[in-house]
């Protein structure tokens, strides 16, 4: 394990870039000094290069800078699925639901009804994780009649901070949409998981019906928050783990992204 | 260092929530045993609470679910610190810049001197890392004085992945615009900065004029981008730390954003 880490640590210092001023190469080898006399009193310094890279690699899809990508590197399967099981995701879920509320609590709820907070529903208030690991955390191809198979069973588990949220929003007298790619024949199972995992008294469950099939999640999303301001509604918060859930046109006032490594939705 | 370790673990245990599914719970729990079993094996999971928490903030800020911020939280003041200083910031650079990279390989670039990227300067071209090193890197509240004298010292360093990201871009024929919130006042230090730091042979630089002083430099981007777009321009990249640099409207084909923890501009 030492000389692990001390190998792990050579790596990082061979990655630091060169062309740097004299005060940024100064506080970068200071740091480097100290881990290398001292590897093990700080885990994140014996993160090893695989983590660096697959973290680096996250915040590249999570911000968006990636842009379309198929499947998680191979590189980080095991990192993605600690990611995922493990307590980062968890806190990480538990920090952008907290920051939903924060801005919830800013909005002047008028009373009427008509003040409206989406949520998505897939990784969102529901968490397919149990899937998921049984399909490589995202490094396998996706499989839709699998998908559909897990989808069928309607025993998905809430996102904890999706729920807590879901309660808080609706307590505050926000009126709740589900904004959902799941199409209508799977209504049925859908409404049944909701339900199971703790899920009561939205207004609206939105699904793609025969003229949505086929669209791009971000138009599909984009032309039924459309309709529900032709309805009047005022769309203040919207809840997704997707950028397609979020972006496009008649956005919510704030949007709030959801962690997720494990695939992406155009 | 040992006890620590344990009381981490036991910290991070005690904030997984319990409202799971069996089989989440059976996921998490056996991560946790292992890690509860052998601390040391893993320095994901020795980091503490405090890592946790920060590595939260962070991702919620990078992706704007926090929104407007003022100040890194005092917690996370050292983790700022860590981060900015030691690997995990570059790694993240060059990732993001390896994104813009590729979108670029994608565009065909005309040849006839309209094709445009856009680059922001403070954090993006050049990074001001020394002077946030000796301001607490973000925890202390902006003192614009101080780092107008540490502009016109003209000595902030090229962030290395945004230069290498320049040169390319530059190399494939695309016309560089350069964007900053920066004012008319700071021209002639700007300029003799980008150059000490390595850039050559931009189209425009683009500063502050009178008429945008106070704008927030959402719309204050958002217009100079219309201004682009209104004499031919195709804006297809843009690179920059803030949201502001990349929302609002005619904005670029693709956006990317660049890490940032240190402060928020609207």
């Amino acid at each position: 394990m030492e000389t692990g880490r001390y190998i792990a640590v050579l790596v990082i210092l061979s990655l630091v870039p060169k062309s740097l001023s004299k005060s940024i190469i100064q506080i970068s080898s200071e740091n480097h000094r100290s881990a290398a006399s001292d590897p093990i009193s700080d885990g994140r310094r014996s993160r090893n290069a695989e983590d660096l890279y697959c973290d680096s690699w996250r915040f590249s899809v999570e911000i968006n800078d990636a842009g379309t990508w198929r499947q998680i590197p191979a590189r980080c399967q095991e990192y993605v699925k600690e990611y995922m099981t493990g307590d980062r995701f968890w806190s990480d879920s538990d920090v952008a639901a907290g920051c939903a509320l924060a801005f919830a609590n800013t909005v002047e709820v008028t009373g009427n009804g008509k003040d409206a907070w989406i949520f998505d529903i897939d990784e969102t208030l529901l968490s397919n994780v149990p899937y998921y690991a049984a399909h490589g955390f995202g490094s396998e191809t996706f499989d839709e009649n699998s998908f559909d198979e897990w989808v069928d069973t309607a025993e998905a588990p809430a996102l904890p901070a999706s729920l807590k949220l879901y309660k808080e929003v609706q307590q505050m007298g926000f009126t709740i949409f589900l904004l959902t790619g799941r199409d209508e024949s799977q209504r049925n199972a859908t409404v049944k998981n909701l339900l199971f995992a703790g899920y009561r008294n939205w207004e609206r469950l939105i699904l793609r019906g025969p003229s949505d099939l086929g669209k791009p999640a971000i138009v599909y999303k984009s032309e039924k928050r459309k309709e529900l301001e032709d309805e009047g509604y005022t769309i203040h918060g919207s809840s997704g783990d997707q950028w397609s859930d979020l972006s496009g046109f008649s956005t919510a006032s704030r949007s709030f992204k959801l962690p997720n490594p494990m695939y992406y939705i155009a």
